[in-house]
């Protein structure tokens, strides 16, 4: 079911600036029993992207209104949240008086394997470099060709997901993921202050991980950090936590820390079970 | 008139990745007398973008044919064709089997003052960075947040025009325009090499620049090479060329170099009169 404006429909004028200019936001939400999990933290997030982008902020009691309709009952889905700037106009500029366009969907979950989670994924690293754009950081706009290429690449296929570094050759995320490695009781993380999508499920794991007896450090690391690392494991609302046993060919340690972590976000109703 | 996959139309469905990741590319047309000027060298950059994003060719005379069924005989517009992946699916890995969408649309000419072309333009020096990724140089992808946001700074929406610079401070492009620069008989401007749009006027002016006496020299500038030029001019398919009077408050000099290329651009019918 999609809900577009809050009208059932499955359909949007070609002349939404969401399809032109990729001007909008989106949240990729995990439905369990009829409910949409973290799901203030992905409000926040997309209030947050409105904010930057200059685009009217969509009320919270409308789209929780919206989504417990387009969620129904659903025992296992995914709610996808998109919010454009609206249609009209021709040019870049927008016009301040555009009515934004609101589209709440409900789809299938993904199949991933449940042994993803347990033993972990092979990932690869790729080619496409995901950019400095200090204006665009931490939200979850639409220009996402960046991470459709470097899941396009020759040999991404095979792996359950994508490493993206930056021009400098520091490795900042997965192409649908965040990146993290333990270091002892040291837990390490991108700081992603100009780059990349601050994950909702990133934010839980900072605010879990004193709690774990964990010290966070948010910074740079390239590719021999991961390899020297204790666990390199990967974060997002629908994978919850995937341990990395294996990175371009060469073997990592999958530790009992990413287990550990997964355990308490299924508990907290962070990521799906 | 829009035509959707070559039916009257004027919406695309809610799950096209156009819409959800900005997978795909586009075009903008001047027509004049019910032809799309320059034709030729926008449907080959569309070609050149749809190797790039690994996107099915669309068929050149597919797309002449629908153009000439949109426009008809408009005696003066615009013609924009937008061409994604197409819908289907989840996730950033595009399934190879997706049908792309094609959407051909006829839109009115800006009004853009005549007097941009003949006393120039004041333009500003935008905040929001230009950024610099070789997957996606040159081509005219649907992924222009950037671009939106550069003219939707505050001060920006005075000028006619938003320079953006790339985050080592050397200006790169226009908003929706390529940059040029004089300096005596000798015609400079931005490489492109990994970064922005390679325009189709800007293609046709580096072919005929030679036929006026110019030496091409495509390198980085920076602003004071701006400040210390004989002209500084901007160029895309609809406004033609507009030469610069003004940059960010400091007055520039408009000479005769830009009103002879504009005059033999619209000779040569790559630029409406």
């Amino acid at each position: 079911m999609i809900l577009i404006n809050g009208v059932p429909g499955d359909s949007i004028p070609a002349t939404d600036r969401g399809l032109l200019y990729g001007d909008g936001l989106f949240e990729t939400i995990a439905v369990i029993a009829g409910a949409a999990l973290n799901f203030d933290a992905h409000l926040s997030r997309l209030n947050l992207g409105c904010q930057r982008l200059g685009i009217s902020v969509p009320g919270d009691n409308l789209l929780r209104h919206e989504a417990s309709q387009v969620i129904g009952a659903c025992p296992r889905g995914v709610l996808k949240i998109i919010f454009t700037r609206g249609g009209g106009g021709r040019g870049y500029r927008p016009d301040p008086e555009l009515t934004p366009t609101r589209i709440l969907m409900l789809q299938t979950a993904p199949d991933y394997p449940e042994e993803n989670r347990v033993g972990g994924i092979i990932a690869g690293i790729c080619h496409t470099r995901v950019v400095d754009q200090p204006e665009l950081a931490g939200i979850k706009h639409l220009n996402r060709l960046p991470h459709v290429l470097a899941r396009n690449e020759r040999g991404q296929a095979e792996c359950s997901e994508s490493l993206m570094l930056d021009i400098h050759g520091r490795v900042q995320t997965g192409s649908m993921s965040n990146l993290f490695l333990l270091r002892g009781n040291t837990l390490v993380s991108p700081p992603l202050a100009t780059i990349g999508v601050a994950g909702t499920v990133r934010q839980a794991i900072l605010k879990i991980a004193p709690e774990l007896g964990w010290k966070i450090v948010l910074e740079e690391m390239v590719l021999e950090d991961l390899y020297a690392a204790d666990e390199v494991f990967l974060s997002n609302s629908l994978i919850g936590i995937w341990p990395l046993r294996a990175l371009a060919g060469r073997a990592l340690n999958v530790g009992k820390g990413s287990a550990l972590l997964l355990k308490r976000l299924i508990h907290d109703g962070v990521v799906p079970p």
